[in-house]
């Protein structure tokens, strides 16, 4: 057996170890017994130990080593180039963890994941505080252990979106800022409002099941190689090509909220499902960054989903399952869904405010690990900070400090990839729009396939073969620039609250 | 770290990669998507094989006989003393495995049941076929290395049954006979031929998955600890007591099949949620052989289900959810349910005819495995006997030879399992009816509980403690005894069809 083929070997095995732990995750997150969770706690520990060691044993070091020789590297083909690069920065970043504080951190994760949900339900930060103290204690251990950038928060933030900086997102999110409050002030105070009480009422469930189902088929989801389910906190998990699941939740008060995440992790989902055959086996086969995966979801969800076009088509179909908005038009759905309003739960912000979500955690995150800020004062800060930027205050911590699951999953710097992906989706769409100028003719007929093809061809087929800037610069010939969506959501709502 | 404690740790891993496995099963049988099996069988492959080299290693057999010096063995208690027995037959029965053709039968078998589901559906056996000539290949080459007993086909019997051979069964099943035949010839003569005409029609699928919740609580079936789902052939899955899962099969006309499909796996359920605590995480806690298993499937579903008390206390909850049920009285229903008519689904057959569909697989499984009888020739087989024995023949290969997942899974042997388990059941009904007289009372009072609790203390909550001839001599006072079966099938029948 070559050199190559021992390490593909290797990294093969890695990637199955990777499917059976998304499976287990899927299976926790989707109805698994509430007793069972703790024992399952323990055999994900040991599942992701032993993916751990694979991914740091010394005869993978070694292969590593080998095949970088200047002979060995000459003869690689760009595939096993980057497999060989991608691979070593994991290696030297994970050789620096000792396996047993690894095997704590995932089961500690793995236990507070599942009783995350139960603190939510309860409204109980109580009971929660403890996981999340020891979840920041160990990411502290792990970032000593790799090695301080700038400062302790940008060791978190290249995990998500390699080589990004807090200096950068410092600077993205103020010119951010700078343009979006002012438009946030234009709206506030315009005289044309949209009305949104149609949207209350009573919607029936499986209605909306079947609608999301239908929408997902539009959107060339293919139900033969992924399934929707739901949960409580919405996910896409790709555990290969042929089998991406996505889950969303229903509710019975609210017509759009379940569709709009359907489209959300739909847009996930159709990454992951239309990666190149020939990455899949590899780790590589999966979205290059947590950045540009949201610039797919929020893509779908916001600049597709929530267009006047996209509406313009599919509203009839969502009038006919629910006969309350026979006497609703068009328009006025459409601006309706579009209201811009100060919200507590992120994920269903509207596209400007969401933003705000962000940099509150954004902020909150970066106190934690450079300011030493304690699990204990999270719900005071984050209170706090929902007042200052959005004015309005959590009046339980299930709306506020415990919304999200990100945190009980040590996911401490993954927020930001949020606005990354608005920021990426605005800047493709701008490209889209000169390379198809009939893009919304398309929409406006149900032909959502060509726009699929469009990101698959550019995006979604490389895996990790390409970099996020690579992929940036590649498709629209410049790097990320903030102002493409400051530019979007300007024209959007200057459209709908006739500015 | 102590030797013992070493072994400990190697066995709960053992068990974990179990569980993960159990998981990923569940997963396939439940609704994965079709296009990701071939990856999800690799998947399966590996970690079995992960499982297989810890189950082999030189490190566990050096384990395994420090344990069992002297000097050891002494100071371990009963559950360790067990544990290591255990250990050391499977490691002795493992270790003659080359862990290549380990991994080869695994991908096998699982890319066989993944397919075994679509060519059922398009009645194909041509594309089955090479499939189960390959199995049949792989597990003479496994005999072989295991080393042929009294015959080949004992080999793979006592996998399942420790201890059972081809003389033993070969006399139970004649006694049986014996005993059956005239039986059902009297039954096929009597005038008083129940009716079953109420029992086809349309019965709302909602409505009959609420129903089977509900009787699964009654039979005290912990939903915290447990789930049910739907598959194409029900089954359970015993992940550790904290979460076991079952599956039945809805049918929207026929009211009652998925509802004894549902009390079947439930007795399956209760004996895995209820095996002591003190063995979760080591490989004895699980059921102590199939045959045992089996007699608590089928004790709940027949001689609990299918008893006329239990209709008495629970007709009323069925005849509330279906109305066309309000006209037939529940003595008419009691005797519908328990009518004895040779048919083609082993799974859907009644109580007496049942034997007869195992006798048929059994004589089979002997004829690939002693006397080389080839997968071509199954179809033609399994006609000719379903002529002979139950004076049928199946229309299609689907309602024949394809009609059960078991050989797809390789699992041959284990069919005796399900009469092995009518005997069980039988014989501890009877000292159970002895040491709880008013036990039909309680079921007509819809006291299941007491009945669980029995069963729990004497036989669940052991696991692998005790082997089945233990559990039965300690219980019963005497070795498993045919007779047991033949007399409550002769008295629940004179009764019925007033012979």
């Amino acid at each position: 057996m070559t050199v190559l083929q021992q390490f593909r070997d290797i990294n093969q095995k890695i990637k199955q170890y990777e499917e059976a732990l998304a499976v287990i995750y899927w299976d926790l997150r989707t109805g698994a017994p509430r007793k069972g969770m703790d024992i399952r706690s323990e055999v994900i520990g040991t599942l992701s130990s032993e993916m751990f060691r694979l991914s740091t044993s010394q005869e993978l070091g070694q292969l590593l080593t080998e095949l970088e020789s200047e002979h060995n590297w000459e003869q690689l083909d760009e595939l096993n180039r980057r497999l060989v690069q991608e691979t070593r920065k994991e290696y030297d970043r994970s050789v620096k963890i000792p396996p047993e504080l690894y095997q704590r951190y995932v089961v500690l994760t793995a236990q507070a994941e599942n009783n995350w949900e139960l603190c939510k339900q309860n409204n109980d930060y109580a009971s929660f505080q403890p996981y999340l103290e020891q979840i920041i204690e160990l990411t502290n251990q792990m970032i000593d252990l790799w090695g301080v950038k700038e400062t302790r928060y940008d060791t978190l933030l290249d995990q998500y979106e390699p080589g990004m900086t807090v200096q950068q997102l410092d600077q993205i999110f103020g010119e951010l800022r700078d343009e979006l409050v002012p438009l946030a002030e234009q709206i506030a105070s315009s005289p044309h409002q949209p009305r949104t009480d149609f949207l209350e009422g009573q919607f029936d469930i499986a209605a909306q099941k079947e609608y999301s189902l239908f929408i997902l088929k539009q959107m060339g989801f293919d139900f033969d190689a992924g399934r929707l389910d739901e949960s409580v906190h919405p996910f896409a998990t790709g555990l290969n090509p042929h089998d991406v699941r996505i889950t969303t939740r229903y509710l019975a008060d609210d017509v759009t909220s379940a569709l709009f995440g359907t489209i959300h992790e739909g847009g996930h989902a159709l990454y992951e499902q239309n990666i190149s055959e020939q990455l899949v086996g590899t780790t590589l086969c999966t979205g290059t960054s947590m950045g540009i995966h949201e610039s797919q979801s929020r893509f779908w969800e916001n600049v597709i989903g929530r267009s006047r076009p996209f509406w313009n088509r599919y509203y009839r179909d969502l009038q006919q399952r629910f006969p309350q908005l026979a006497e609703i038009d068009v328009d006025t759905f459409y601006r309706g869904n579009n209201i811009v309003k100060p919200s507590l739960i992120r994920i269903e912000a509207d596209e400007l405010t969401y933003n705000l979500h962000i940099i509150i955690r954004y902020e909150i995150e970066k106190m934690i690990f450079n300011e030493g800020l304690q699990a204990k004062d999270l719900p005071r800060v984050w209170n706090e900070k929902y007042k200052q930027y959005l004015g309005i205050e959590p009046p339980s911590d299930a709306e506020g400090v415990l919304q999200d699951v990100h945190w009980s999953g040590g996911a401490f710097g993954y927020f930001p990839s949020y606005s990354l992906g608005n920021m990426y989706a605005a800047q493709f769409m701008n490209t889209l729009q000169q390379q198809m100028p009939d893009i919304w003719q398309k929409v406006e007929a149900g032909e959502l396939h060509p726009i699929k093809d469009w990101l698959a061809e550019r995006i979604y087929q490389y895996g990790r073969l390409k970099s996020p800037s690579e992929l940036v610069e590649q498709i629209t010939n410049e790097p990320l620039n903030p102002a493409y969506l400051a530019q979007y959501l300007k024209e959007k709502y200057t459209d709908i609250y006739k500015l």
